[in-house]
């Protein structure tokens, strides 16, 4: 029996809001047993590249990197959100430690091939480091992942947070019993994105499949859910779909998601 | 007989220039045994503060902090040039590790107390936890540190890059045998700055003294003599300041300093 490792990616909203980021904190400091942190930040990045006077150019919800916006998203990803949500961690008494991809080579990735678009510096995850980021999990820090891979050749790349999330989840699956949780600001997959109640507490492979079709889910749920179903198929025990205090509190609504 | 880790601190031109920061990493790279870099990055901090519209304000060398310009910090030190820095490394087959003093509770410092002047975000080193640093270099990473420290309690702090060198060193040097080098533009400390040939190959405390109150350093060397001494005289093996070569090649002029 393997023992269990928790993986939760935090989104956008959640840290824009310092009280929220700061409640979700506290709620995952509780959160026994091993634990990894991921979060994007995009929101942030948007904001300091506009201050910078370089524009954000956004295709299907993903982020054209150029190499200006490259050095933002290192800026606001890497060292803003990171370097805070570790101190504040530290603040929890949780042994915190703040990470890209290229630290201890943990995620491996080659830039994403050019077909109709060229998204630039954006990187496809390859390897999971399994065995060096279980070096840091045994010494008993809790790694913090931010949104950022490496080509072990000296090149950072921009990477989407979910997709670091459900690749760490995978390949820590073969040391762990992983459970993998995104959160977000609704409280699950919605059957009406109006209606915060009309959360689906149980979805299954076939049923994913078939609102897909109805194009029943928004731009930004799709990744998410394409992440997540590829995660189970991929050796992870269970993934959750869910307002951040889902984390320690199952006494509510969210998605289980399940083949 | 201790293990030998060796600490390079390199400054601000290093960094500022791409094939000079690439020449230091790769002779960092063949640097033999166990090793820690610590970088500064005031000069790129500056200038992203200008473009975002922040005047940076300084007094006696040193950087007032408000909170905008700890953003930018956060944002430059922790993010830009340490996660490229780490990157780069990783390219050289360099395991490196980046870490501000909040990451893995490294650094605990508080804050500088007010007397003349209100530094604000500025914290003074406290203690080192030289026990969760040795984990990783234990696990055969090589540990990155950049100009940042933090109070335990959430908040971070810009602490000067040279303090943080001797700090880790000393802290350090419960366990090591440790070198430290401070790297610069120079060839080491100069009778004349006019004359780079000028280099005392050998400075002990007491002509430190003399030379300090004939007024013979100029503003930057003297806090970097300060730590300097301070290391020595509390542990750490040998300080040595030079170029960046100096870490592998000893066949030059650099200075030696001793008690």
């Amino acid at each position: 029996m393997k023992e269990q490792l928790s993986i939760v990616k935090i989104g956008g909203n959640v840290i824009e809001d310092v009280a929220a980021l700061q409640s979700f904190l506290e709620h995952f400091s509780k959160l026994e047993g091993k634990k990894i942190l991921v979060h994007g930040g995009g929101k942030r990045a948007t904001h300091v590249a506009s201050k910078l006077g370089i524009a954000s150019n956004m295709v299907n919800g993903r982020r054209i990197t150029d190499a200006d916006t490259l050095e933002v998203i290192t800026m606001v990803y890497g060292g803003l959100v990171n370097k805070n949500i570790v101190a504040k961690l530290q603040g929890l008494q949780v042994d915190a430690i703040g990470l890209t991809g290229a630290d201890i080579n943990s995620i491996y990735s080659e830039k994403r091939p050019v077909k109709d678009i060229d998204y630039g510096f954006v990187g496809d995850v390859k390897r999971v480091n399994h065995k060096s980021i279980n070096k840091l999990i045994e010494a008993d820090f809790t790694p913090v992942f931010c949104a950022i891979t490496h080509d072990k050749n000296g090149q950072l790349f921009n990477t989407n947070a979910d997709t670091i999330a459900s690749e760490l989840a995978i390949g820590l699956s073969e040391l762990y019993n992983v459970e993998l949780y995104f959160c977000f600001e609704k409280n699950g997959v919605l059957k009406s994105v109006a209606d915060d109640n009309s959360v689906i507490e149980y979805m299954d492979y076939g049923t994913y499949e078939q609102l897909k079709h109805q194009g029943a889910f928004h731009d930004g749920m799709l990744p998410k859910l394409a992440n997540s179903f590829h995660a189970i198929a991929s050796g992870v025990s269970r993934v959750f779909i869910g307002n951040p205090t889902v984390i320690s509190n199952k006494n509510q609504k969210f998605t289980t998601l399940y083949l």
